[in-house]
């Protein structure tokens, strides 16, 4: 199953683009993990690696895709 | 059944969204439409009144999500 990884920080434009980007994502394809940036800052260097700029992002088999604008993720370490 | 609609202009930006999040987009939960404003102006208005700014952006549900940045949409007039 190809992996979806969707980062975030729990800012308004991550909890919008969750509730409905996430859950529209084809769960019998993919594998979707939701990461909050804010709450493990252990996996920024995760993200960074797969061209995450800002979040929120999601990262379709290492592919990343920035949706909308919430917050730099520079500004989250 | 829930609508979501993919804007793009044919961009290599627009390309990689389209193979990859409007691929992986639930089809039992959503209808996805592309549109490819580039090709079916008409529909510039449609969108800008979504509330899109750039494509590739996918519209669920009347939400706006702009996905990395391929172009302006007042670029596409």
């Amino acid at each position: 199953m190809s992996k979806a990884i969707f980062y975030h920080a729990g800012c308004p434009v991550c909890v919008e683009a969750e509730q409905k980007v996430a859950q529209a994502i084809d769960s019998s394809k993919y594998q979707v993990e939701n990461v909050h940036l804010g709450e493990d800052a252990s996996r920024i260097a995760e993200a960074e690696k797969a061209g995450v700029k800002s979040v929120p992002a999601m990262v379709l088999d290492g592919v990343p895709f920035h949706i909308n604008f919430g917050a730099k993720l520079s500004d989250l370490k």
